[in-house]
């Protein structure tokens, strides 16, 4: 069975519409190229009950699970207490991570940038890769920070441990409209049924006026459903196909 | 009480890295922007039963939810299905849509274009301000494209239904790090309880390190708040205030 994943973002910012989130899209774009498939994303407040319900959930549902948001010193970042609360554990300081934090600020070092040494008893440091601060992982959970450049520095240095059988995909872009392309995709359906086939008209593109996507793991199975679609298409509806 | 709102995204494109949403981060804004609170946004594939059950306990949890996905002729335009689902009621063709079809694909109407004059028994048609077909909403279930530029025809045709009170919103630009701050917003919340504070740093900013947001429905208590905020904080660290 191939890996499933899912990806919890934290953070009243996106809910309140403030700020945009590029993490997930960037983590299912990531983890499709590792062969993993992401089956959930949410998006939830920063409140350490709603972290908790949502990571014990996802946790026993998919393999992977990803937290982005909520890791710092304020008030708002309960990201891993909720992880903690999630499992069942403690919030603990970490001496290993109290260490780097000191050498981190000096002296300056303050309570409240202290809270970014603890940790749910029992985590897992992940460490190499160039990463400065370890990533922490609770049993299947990896909990990731909001700051973009940070999270994709942190998800990079450790994506291997995830990598999958790959997916593989072929685009067909089309010049007739999905009322037409409708007829065709169920036929092709019927004859390829384990294929993923995917529909996305374009509005605004004077190329095409349909992506179609075949997917499979299987690479003769994807080539053979590929040459059915395209021989029982209309010669002049295939404007290219990559 | 002011009302809440849950937004459902459906899409095997989005959850497989093959599209970047846009509607959720619209949609936040706006409903924000009208005063009503988003608590929950999620990503699901276009899988019936998926969508039924989350439908089913967004309708429950919300005064308000909107899907976005998933509507269209094609075998993976499930969402009404699966609205119907939720609520326990048939999919029905509805007369005035079929017409509105017809019209539109003249006498070329396929049946598979004719899945979108389907909706859940009972659906409300929402018609008005330049909407050439109309808004479909089963209960507090309003359902829209992905389509990004329909999406957002579709909403802002029928957003002034949706305002509540506004939520007021100042926020404070600070040339201090969050270790440091964290202890200044933690007496701000001390003595404004109520307040909302979000801490967002900022990377790769040379003006400011950290943006920090207050908002609250009480443009007194707000005013109050900020001026506590910034008679704490030192005359340096402030770098500018919207």
């Amino acid at each position: 069975m191939p890996k499933t994943a899912g990806i919890i973002l934290i953070g009243n910012e996106i809910l309140s519409g403030k700020t945009v989130d590029a993490n997930a899209a960037y983590l299912c774009r990531e983890l499709r190229e590792l062969g993993v498939e992401v089956r959930r994303v949410v998006v939830i407040p920063d409140e350490v009950s709603l972290i908790a319900e949502e990571v014990a959930a996802f946790s026993k549902a998919f393999d992977l699970v990803f937290t982005s948001g909520g890791v710092g010193p304020t008030h708002d970042d309960v990201t891993i207490e909720g992880v903690a609360r999630a499992m069942g554990v403690p919030v603990v300081r970490h001496p290993e991570l109290v260490a780097l934090l000191e050498r981190y600020y000096r002296d300056k070092v303050t309570d409240a940038a202290l809270r970014m040494a603890e940790i749910p008893e029992g985590a897992e440091l992940i460490t190499g890769n160039g990463l400065r601060f370890p990533n922490v992982a609770m049993r299947n959970v990896y909990v990731l920070p909001g700051v973009p450049e940070i999270f994709r520095r942190k998800f990079d240095a450790m994506r291997e441990r995830f990598r999958d059988a790959p997916i593989h995909l072929k685009n067909v872009f089309v010049r007739i409209g999905e009322g037409t392309l409708a007829d065709y995709l169920n036929r092709l359906l019927d004859g390829f049924p384990l294929l993923l086939v995917g529909s996305y008209p374009e509005l605004s593109n004077p190329e095409y006026q349909v992506k179609v996507t075949l997917e499979s793991r299987d690479r003769g199975y994807l080539e053979q459903a590929l040459a059915d679609f395209l021989g029982r298409l209309p010669g002049d509806a295939v404007v290219k196909v990559t």
